[in-house]
């Protein structure tokens, strides 16, 4: 079933085995005190990863998908105007689901490849007198495109604009993986998933929400049950559920967060960081680009490598499958064809990540890509051997 | 974190060895050709265990409660009419769900211990000239009470009254657990879980539906992505999912189904009823009712115990987890603190049920009722020892 | 491949879940410091449980006959002379291989279901002059006959003979389930095995060595080399194995005896007393004798039960396979079909016990011997239950 | 407690996912039918792998080493002569437990990195008229040198001198993973372990006894109990053993059995050799020479690396370990510190071995060696590359 070859997909990410053993639990009796002990630790872990003290967590048994659908039923009306840039596929399906819900959705136009246009955001909120927008969307990275937006940017358009919109961020491939400040950058609703920066199996919609956002619950129309975050607050403050919990992966949530914690954010996010800089400089070796613009909206989570034009960049993928059992990304949506995927978040290393550099580089010359064998594994290599001296100076 | 006592809540379940395995998986690409050979075949064996040729399987990332929001969110609009009863906790959740999606439900009231009373289905149906009744709700097994309602007289009450209303039936707690036959009854959309019969950790909703259901889909109003079944049907036809699906729990799926079948729907039922049958039997030598008014009402999967009059039933379950280490379930809603239940459903055995029923002895008598030690058990080892000697003679 | 159903032999023992996760591990360098991390902790924290400060700690990757082997081989030389009892199976094998090492075994007959003579070993002590005995075998508890003997007898009987033999004792089936003073008793060799009070998958022999036996191995000339305790020692010393170390399983017996120790022994030993004396309230009640022929003897790890004359107890150990898929222990040499036993050692809750006891009484119903069903379960119920309350009284 | 890395030493080796749960069992009764069931697929698996018709399999709860001790203490008395040579560390060890064992051991000295000296065997084996030598040892491959000798050309030594000394060979490092013929090549016993080809845990010997060395234990005056195979043959009769059985590790056995045999073992053969040539090829970029001496030595599961003079290979282990969480072996005995070792056997991928390479690279350079970053991981995917390919065009 399995070769023991790590994945590089953007999520579900390779998962510790600590982690695996957390999930994979007997059964217990969710009504009991037991799982009270599972799930409050998980829900203040995620607080702290989430860095906010005013929010609240909600996990539902669910997907990312689950935790937007959570965003805007528990806090939007039918007709509600909500603002939204299209910057990849993560984007483009958050906006459809609004309008699925009956949502008025301004989207602001964006290349792929592009971040959200703060500044655009901040015209158009500016404009809104009337502050018809009641929220503003953004995806903290996009997954498809590797591209990492500027979230405080758009809380200070928002300031700016003097504008009480709420801000709902999609974190799903950033959270955990690289720094998300829910309270200091002003988001109302993050969403994130089991299967990402969490190392779990997916399975759980994860979502903080401030006490704004709380309050729009009250008057919010769009119907929710199953989503419903007051049912759910309910249910924790008695120690349980609306519905059966997933206990195994609240209890594997739980581990991951205190493994997070014990690491330090700020070295999870480095360790990322460090993993992420010998992929790009595997690729800038191979005289590639990255989907992503511009430096300052490179992913740590996730990297989309251009093809040459002209190249089916699926192919790639299906050949790495094929040739060498490896799992790669493909590309989605309007670059699907044009870029391919290196997912480097979670529990990766170095040297799992050269693995997989080597393999894209067999798998490109297998393809007739003009990319020399060794020369983007050099190029990691250089970095990783550097910053792993820089890491054990400084310890 | 265990004491490897089994558990007596009615589900989640004991989880046997091999399922735990299967769920256990590391990370495969969801996206590659290997998802496919698990989803399918998954999808194929729910099919089965439904005893239907003609629904389609969905499967989602969620529980029960969600595979009731799929129900409706799919195929009605705001407004619609539904006809229901509320005899117990689970059918009143639904109902409330209906309400609270904007949908006009018709209650029957009914006495907390009694089925779906098919007769007045039928008086109501047939009063419905104009046909304004979109569907009738149906819980196949109240978990609240331990009562199994007649699926096949409320399909007949709807032919009796030749109305065109689609039946959706609550299957949870008895499907893979009692003989469930989707097509025969006409069961437009039959919801389930992965946590009672399918012996699993939660964290799947089981969605059987019907073409006359499917079709439904296409005029429905209420908003729904993440449990939109046209989505899903489009990821199914290309092997994947519209987000993230759950791998290990469908892998888990794909093998439970393959065990339930190979052990033959009509033994598994057979077993159910046998380890329940020997859970009454003590009841009776106890001297005490069950919550379920009529022996045709039995359920083989749960069975709810009314404790004398003026003594808390809770405590019955809490004293177990304090000083036994067994959970048993407490009494849910109109029943809370009446009655207290054992689940008997899943991969539980008569060494296993004997357990249960000993340590119910034990906690009874600790509690001051008037319960002899050794009875309940030695009539239930009588009904252990009378049908293991046949079954032996049968094979 | 199972059913969930406890066992009831004595030993492989019920594997608590996290038992199991500790040896189920990657597979890690075991010459890296890593493994120092897991062997040393591992062999502390056996010192413990054996109540040894004087003794070492040497861990085979073998069974306790391998334990017995590592004894003698590395203490004694061809010819020399010990002095055992043959009050079962277990002593019985250990006097063979004895003999088939070429040792002089002086053996004194004994009744099964008697423990170690003190008094008679006092006596031909006291009359070896010369000491010719090198050493005095005894097994603390007999696994065969459910007996337990009174090592601290048999260390006074060397004293009041001011004998200079050495004593090893046979603990497989006592160490971590009845109370072992290996310092206190002046025990030179203690040998137990990973899968009984250790709670562990078989696959160990766990050796505790006195001073005065690690002098012997200097003199010792029986051939030895997988056995060899001096290079074992030099391997600990560097953080290793003179050969692939048992990892997993080490990393099992760490977190075991880590266990045992939070518990605190005289806890651990008080739960066995208590399962065991529930048991043998039940074969009270059943009118049934124990194989043990006084009290002061009886095992807390195992009970082995008489059955009537002309009846094979070997049916009650078939049937209970076959019909309700339950595990006891078969007779074994002397006492073959003349006994059953029921195991009590280890992961073993009141409840799971009951379930063991309710089963035999079913069996015994079937094959016609003359057991009231749910005679010893009452008992033994009455029996958890008053020793429950008084557990909660004193916590 | 694990980075996820795979380990690159040459045994224990990376445990594929099914295996780790085949061994991962809840205790079973060892005395009951299921075990057999168990026991004899895998010793009828094990005669498969060996190549044996005419053989007997023995497994013991123990390692290699104890595998070398069943083979000369079950077949051998003090004083008999045996011929070996030492040319590393393993067959230094086999003749140094001899020698302990109060055997002749007449040695015949060989470079390290040099094979088995079937010339000179056929020297001394002719002029062993008397046929006082009973036993020719043979390692089959060294693990400390990375040397794979012929030994049907020892065979063909002891058939040309017409000598009826028994051929004993160590395959611990070979068996299941290089072609190995017991009865082609007239061996009479054969020594494994669970941790290299089978790609377990360690925990067995696994020995395979010839009809000709089974007559040998009728004789043999070397005591033994633990290791004696003729009560280990009485248990295997009688679907047990004569101790307490290593169950999980015997049902892991038979996974790995049906896994090879499935795989077909002339595929196992050429995947190793396959992964080994790309690891050599990149050992040559480097400019490197390997311990052995000539290329038919070549081992395909270790190859030991020989660094330049001065240098002290351990420093590439713990350097390795500590800068990037990689464990490769480092030199024994006679070649300590100026050899380390790359293992590539069992569950290995030219991915994975891809990463052993770069990290070895990165380890090399720094520490200062003259190593090129990506040159070696270049000549391998170039290997692996073609390779992939010429195995598709096959298929």
């Amino acid at each position: 079933m399995t070769n023991q070859n790590p994945v590089f997909i953007p999520g579900p990410t390779n998962i510790p085995e600590v982690l695996r053993k957390a999930v994979d639990m007997p059964t217990i009796d969710h009504r009991s005190p037991v799982f009270g002990e599972i799930l409050h630790p998980a829900l203040e872990g995620v607080k702290k990863v989430l860095k906010t003290v005013k929010g609240q967590i909600f996990v539902f048994p669910s997907t990312g998908t689950g935790g937007w659908e959570t965003a805007i039923s528990n806090t939007l009306s039918p007709g509600d105007k909500v603002l939204a840039t299209r910057n990849g596929m993560f984007s483009h399906r958050w906006i459809d689901m609004c309008q699925r819900h009956g949502l008025d959705v301004q989207v602001v136009t964006q290349e792929w490849g592009g971040g959200v246009p703060a500044d655009k955001f901040e015209e158009i909120l500016t404009a809104d007198k009337e502050h018809r927008i009641k929220v503003v969307l953004a995806t903290h990275n996009e997954t498809a495109t590797g591209v990492k937006s500027d979230i405080a940017a758009v809380r200070r358009a928002l300031d700016a604009a003097g504008h009480p919109a709420m801000l709902f961020v999609d974190g799903v491939s950033s959270i955990g993986s690289m720094d998300f400040r829910m309270d200091e950058w002003g988001v109302d609703i993050a969403v994130t998933g089991s299967q990402k920066g969490f190392m779990l199996p997916p399975g759980l919609a994860i979502v903080g929400v401030s006490p704004k956002a709380m309050e729009a619950t009250e008057t919010a129309k769009l119907p929710r049950t199953f989503f419903d975050i007051r049912d759910m607050a309910k249910g924790y403050a008695n120690n349980g559920y609306p519905y059966t919990p997933p206990v195994g992966l609240l209890n594997g949530l739980n581990l991951s967060t205190r493994m997070l914690l014990d690491e330090g954010l700020e070295n999870v996010f480095a360790r990322h960081h460090r993993i992420a800089e010998g992929v790009r400089q595997a690729i800038a070796a191979w005289g590639m680009q990255l989907c992503a613009l511009r430096p300052e909206l490179y992913s740590d989570s996730v990297s989309a490598i251009r093809v040459p034009e002209g190249f089916d960049a699926n192919l790639v993928v299906s050949h790495a499958l094929e040739a060498y059992g490896i799992a790669f990304g493909t590309g989605l949506g309007d670059v699907a064809g044009k870029v391919f995927r290196i997912g480097h978040l979670g529990s990766l290393t170095d040297v799992m990540a050269l693995s997989g550099i080597a393999t894209a580089e067999m798998v490109m010359a297998d393809l007739g890509l003009p990319v020399a064998l060794g020369s983007g594994v050099a190029a990691a290599q250089e970095h990783y051997r550097q910053s792993a001296a820089a890491l054990k100076k400084a310890a």
